[in-house]
């Protein structure tokens, strides 16, 4: 943060969970770390009459639970000098006047507004802001947007048009938290400071690759926007293949976003696998049901979700990449609720070797995996020598657990954390750019054209399990199974349902 | 062991160091293991006048201290059945007659001959076997010898060739102890049952091979033995040019011990860089003085040892190898006594990285240790993003250790004990051939002679440090430095004798 330039914060949304959990436990870290300027404002802005003090008190409890050091007294009283709680309708353009006076008041020489809503109100708010006047001063205005930037190829394409038209294409930020995400950034540092991890690092030596992003918890309170998307949109198109294209990409030029984000959309725009044609051999889309103990409601029991939805809250993909470097190379990703396990990992299956030495006692694969969370680190799996007499191999490991350690967690700032910072510092190496989120979207709009025409079935799965049999058939047909976090381990207790 | 044949195993020597301290031990371990037939007898054949009783009592001590298994009077109890002394000159041909007494009343369908003598006994023990009869029966005649396997590549030839002629190649077993350590068994899985491991073993992604072998003992009671043979014959010859071939070879075409001994020999044949013309700048020579804190004596103050000599308590050596895969990749060997760490463990340097990405930040080189003593195991150092803002980069490393999992301990033969027992059962994979040994003969020939020419100096180094400057100077003229097993960082603290 410079120190010359008065900065306010705007917060559009901010009575809703992503301001509370995030948004506001993010603002308090960087307070108690000093980043924030003496005259800083955070301008939340929601149509509940609150006082600023009765939404500092609705925001305490979790304040409390979300912040990364320890909650003082001291600390919130200094975070609590930079809120500024504004009571306003974002969708009546009439009521932006509020906002104007308030930034007359405040004289900012740098403005930042970050849109925690719908991605339908995107354009009226940009819209309003622009129509007050509000945009006209020569100071910096950047705005912050997060996935889904919109709900359909077209409505994305119309949400940037405007976007970039109000604002400029360089001060539109697009937040892809994964991003902020310790491990996802040392993804870069493993592959390119590393001889030997960048001399496996291709179609050669890598047998496949799976990407999995499991979560055991339920759409909980976001139904109206989780059946809305569902997991190809919620956490695929973004997320996942945010992973994917950090680790299929090529070396980049050099480490300035504009040079990462080339390579990334690169390898976006190689994913093979997903035409219309293929969808049907490489897509399995699944949607819990009540677990067998009953301990979970199915997802169309959920509240605020359609009796009738055909959402999927588990996808599972094989893409591959035109590429000559990964020519044959599988990528497999999935992602899904109410799934056995909470788990976001990389694995990395190493080719067998030439040689047929140790064929005999069937050695297992080598594995390196990431771990993105719940821990981060990095784990290899390899063949060695049983210890005793003969020549028997068993499988050992080992690993690096960046998380593990106490200094690391309490120097380690939270993904929101970092990139609120870097986009008051103006650098947008952490975001998503515009071709990245329209090559997702076009994949989008196939599966979803494909699922209109009833070309792609949603199996049920239990709550609590691994998922639809077809997703694990999906690796069988490659003679591959899915790969556990926990265990390190093929899974070889996969859970599916019977007769799906 | 199979039941059918009744098996002898003669040692001579057997008051000596080896056979208390090494062989007995082994035998105990066996027998716990019941690896010994019930009728299994262990000649110890020696000139002192013991009866067996006086004998195992000596033993005792040593065999409490050195078996691997928690000594109980009842494990004892059935090792002590199997032994018998037996006194007699084994340098006076006339007395072999007690020998074949005993071995008619006996009755063996199998003998096995331990020569724990000096080399300058082997032929006298072997023609005195045969001209007694002993070797005319059809039974199975097996003798094991160990380094040093001569004095000079002529006497190597001599013994080899009695040797050979009284009881045929085949049933010469020639010891190299660091065979039988689980690591250095382990390199061969570690590198041909793992595809990462493999891919990267060549010249296009190592960098650099360092083997090291660093004592902190002195020549304690082995003055005599030592001051002929110095650190080239005693450690560098056998021991660290098994491991280096093991690190080298190609993969054998089976893991018989014909084709691995095979791919060992084409290594060794290999070597560069140790012609008379070369070894002056590829091999330093040192021996130890004093500790500057008069903790530790000279070499030449120790009991036994010449005051004039000029044995090498320390060898340096940096080699090449004219073979495609390793073109122009250096592989640094050293060992010594008196050294400031124990430690035997081989450092894999990979490659930099084609990109400069991460050149800002210096990153330092990935490195994997493969730890054959103290610990056993493997160790990888690589770069990972420091944790928190930015994107510096740290070193951090994972680890594999294979001999701090107590099962692993109790599970391990110790080196002896596994190499006696694959004596027995006629599997002589962990030994080495007449090749291998006449190969590394070679060098230390060449070595010897430009020695008397006064081609080589001899580095005094203090007692209780890394050794010689000079060793640190071999490797500074390739900017490396020797990489510490302890810190498993480059050793930033040499220490080095003044004006050396």
């Amino acid at each position: 943060m410079s120190d010359q330039q008065r900065t306010v914060f705007t917060i559009f949304g901010s009575t809703g969970d992503l301001t509370y959990r995030k948004l506001l436990p993010a603002f308090y870290n960087l307070s108690h770390r000093n980043r924030l300027a003496e005259d800083f404002v955070l301008l939340c802005v929601g149509r509940k009459n609150y006082t600023t003090e009765q939404y500092l008190e609705i925001a305490l409890p979790w304040l409390k639970k979300g912040v990364r050091f320890n909650f003082t007294q001291e600390a919130y009283d200094a975070f609590k000098k930079h809120v500024r709680y504004v009571v306003m309708d974002m969708s009546d353009p009439g009521q932006y006047v509020i906002l104007k006076k308030d930034y007359e008041t405040i004289q900012a020489s740098l403005h930042l507004y970050y849109l925690a809503v719908a991605p339908e109100y995107f354009e009226k708010v940009a819209r309003s802001l622009r129509d007050a006047g509000i945009l006209d001063d020569a100071t910096g205005h950047r705005v912050i947007v997060e996935k889904p930037f919109g709900k359909d190829l077209q409505s994305a394409r119309e949400i940037n048009r405007t976007m970039t038209e109000i604002f400029g294409e360089a001060n539109v930020y697009r937040i892809d938290h994964y991003l902020g995400k310790e491990m996802i950034q040392n993804i870069m540092t493993l592959r390119f400071a590393n001889g030997m991890f960048e001399s496996v690092w291709d179609k050669d030596h890598i047998d496949f690759v799976q990407i999995s992003a499991t979560e055991t918890v339920g759409v909980e309170n976001r139904g109206p926007y989780y059946d809305q998307a569902g997991a190809l949109q919620d956490m695929v198109q973004n997320h996942l293949f945010q992973i994917l294209s950090l680790i299929a990409m090529e070396a980049p030029k050099s480490l300035d976003a504009k040079d990462i984000r080339e390579k990334q959309i690169q390898v976006l725009r190689n994913i093979e696998g997903l035409s219309k044609e293929e969808i049907t051999q490489s897509l399995v889309l699944g949607q819990y049901v009540a677990s067998r103990d009953h301990k979970w409601i199915a997802y169309t029991d959920e509240e605020k979700v359609a009796k009738d939805s055909l959402t999927e809250t588990f996808a599972a993909l094989h893409v591959t990449l035109k590429d000559p470097n990964w020519t044959g190379v599988p990528f497999y990703i999935r992602s899904g609720k109410r799934l056995r396990q909470r788990a976001t990992y990389v694995v990395i299956g190493f080719k067998r070797q030439h040689n047929d030495l140790f064929a005999a006692q069937n050695p297992s694969q080598d594995l390196l995996l990431i771990k993105i969370q719940p821990e981060e680190g990095i784990y290899f799996r390899f063949n060695a020598k049983k210890p005793g007499y003969g020549s028997e191999i068993s499988r050992v490991s080992m690993d690096f657990c960046q998380s593990c350690n106490f200094d690391n967690r309490i120097n380690t700032p939270e993904a929101y954390e970092r990139l609120l910072d870097e986009a008051m510092s103006g650098d947008d190496t952490l975001f998503t750019s515009w071709q990245q989120v329209e090559t997702t979207w076009q994949f989008a709009q196939v599966i979803s054209d494909a699922r209109n025409e009833g070309l792609i079935k949603l199996h049920p799965y239990p709550a609590g399990t691994d998922g639809p049999q077809a997703a694990h058939d999906l690796l069988m047909k490659d003679h591959r199974r899915w790969i556990d976090y926990e265990l390190s381990e093929y899974s070889e207790t996969l859970q599916h349902y019977p007769n799906d």
